[in-house]
């Protein structure tokens, strides 16, 4: 188990999707997983989504043995981590209690990392004693499949332990040089949303053409490269420097054109109606099939271009 | 050739690598198309381009035999031209007068699609005679992979028209309810690549590193479904109703937290060096070859989805 360095026991606390997506592919790296969640029902619950998910992991050829158990009580279940992914409800006051419990329960050389995605670690780590073993490391859902975890530390070397092992799971660790509210991945999101729904409201589109200009447009091609490289690109020959020079005047001037929208009653309904239209009928559970189907056909293409 | 509608014979004027890649296209889907380009050395770099992306759509099964054919003179070029695609460097005066001069040359039942991604339909067409069959149809790099093209119609029909055409080549065409600066896409674009500054900016990250957390992340969902929708799923069983009741108040929070950076010198200068430390001494052209290889093989990957 060296590749995640000295980590053999982990935690789940909290069970919900993201909690078991973690399970699940914790699991089948082979790492044993001891998890809990007060909310009844949970066990099966994790039982059901860590045995789809682990499915899907074996089309990667990820089909280790870790043992799964799931306990009532937090304190067995972190009794013998050596890491622990805390998944609780995004509520900063139950979140804050909860890791400073978990520092209490948990030898020092233990990591407790934290898939928050919407606190800043200086908020969530307040009441714990020993602050600096708590690092956030916020992943995207599904985190089985969607490799970018976010992590947030207060001790360098923390973060690159924690990095180090989310690497040795095949994820794509990205260290925040400080913390900010909403951390890298869904400010960029929440930014681009901004205007989606402005583009709704000033009625440029309905909500299925907005994502279908989304999804096969720039959407598509930041699944090869981020931003600032399609940027790159898009100078030519004289790559990125030449297209600050020349577009980015442009590029400002369209800054300041952009929207800043209400998100009151009339463009909620104008955006839900929008959704009913491009769902056509179905259901929640069929549409997550097909994102997660997309998702492990376009990661394994992407593992085909990254092995040329 | 009823799949294109009534279209056979395709002028593409202005070959720079949009124009090319568009020829590209049309041909391998049987149509033929006549190129110009007043640029010296055009029709030799035209001739490499289309040989260069004619073997990448053959991969997608895509190998008609449109023939193409090169005219230094415009005139020569759209003599018998059903459809013209326009892709003149987007400078407003230069374009204007040339969608008129085009409009002049083609008999009215011709379709004259504009590539412009900056400017207005109402702009350029301003001192044609018959305005409305010029559309805009704006694509994304490079055209004869990236499917969507945006357009935008002055008459709903030859919009229509045009649309249908498009789609006849496997594009994914959105019809625009009314224009806008910077269409759809490129807005999304923009107001993403404005926080994506401002990150660099406020020293959050690294610009590799935000390029990973994008394209690991978000980017990586986008190329399987749009923002609105994404947002669907990440409402849980209520859907999107939910999701913006529930924590529709905290993305507005959030959008009041986005930065709003200058583009100045020295922001350039960090981002100009976060790129070489990226590229890490490819050049351009290589990089643009794995941007090719990596949308080829997720666009293979979206259409084995597609067909289950």
């Amino acid at each position: 188990m060296t590749k995640h360095n000295e980590i053999r026991r982990v935690a789940v606390v909290g069970c919900g999707t993201v909690g078991a997506s973690w399970a699940a592919l914790f699991t089948a790296h082979g790492l044993d997983v001891a998890a809990t969640d007060p909310d009844p029902g949970s066990s099966e619950r994790l039982s059901a989504f860590v045995a789809q998910a682990r499915a899907q992991l074996a089309e990667f050829g990820l089909a280790g043995e870790g043992r799964l158990t799931f306990h009532p009580e937090l304190e067995a279940a972190v009794a013998d981590a050596d890491f622990v992914q805390e998944n609780a409800p995004e509520a900063e006051g139950l979140k804050r209690a909860l890791l400073a419990r978990l520092d209490t329960l948990l030898p020092p050389g233990a990591i407790i990392a934290s898939s928050t995605s919407a606190m800043l670690r200086s908020a969530i780590v307040a009441d714990c004693a020993r602050p600096e073993r708590v690092v956030v490391a916020h992943p995207f859902n599904p985190p089985h499949l969607v490799p970018l975890v976010e992590i947030v530390a207060g001790d360098p070397d923390i973060g690159a332990r924690a990095a180090a092992f989310y690497r040795g799971l095949g994820r794509r660790p990205v260290i925040l040089a400080r913390e900010m509210p909403g951390h890298i991945a869904n400010r960029l999101a929440s930014a681009l949303y901004r205007e989606a729904v402005n583009l709704v409201a000033e009625g440029v589109a309905s909500v299925a053409d907005i994502d279908a200009a989304l999804c096969n447009g720039p959407g598509l091609r930041w699944a090869a490269m981020g931003p600032h490289m399609t940027y790159h690109l898009g100078g030519g020959e004289g790559g990125i420097r030449h297209y600050l020079d020349h577009l980015g005047p442009s590029q400002v001037r369209r800054w300041a054109s952009l929207g800043n929208p209400e998100l009151d009653a009339a463009v909620k309904d104008r955006i839900v109606a929008g959704i009913e239209a491009e769902a056509q009928g179905r259901p929640i559970a069929e549409l997550e099939s097909r994102r997660d189907r997309a998702l492990i056909e376009i990661l394994k293409a992407r593992t085909e271009v990254a092995g040329r």
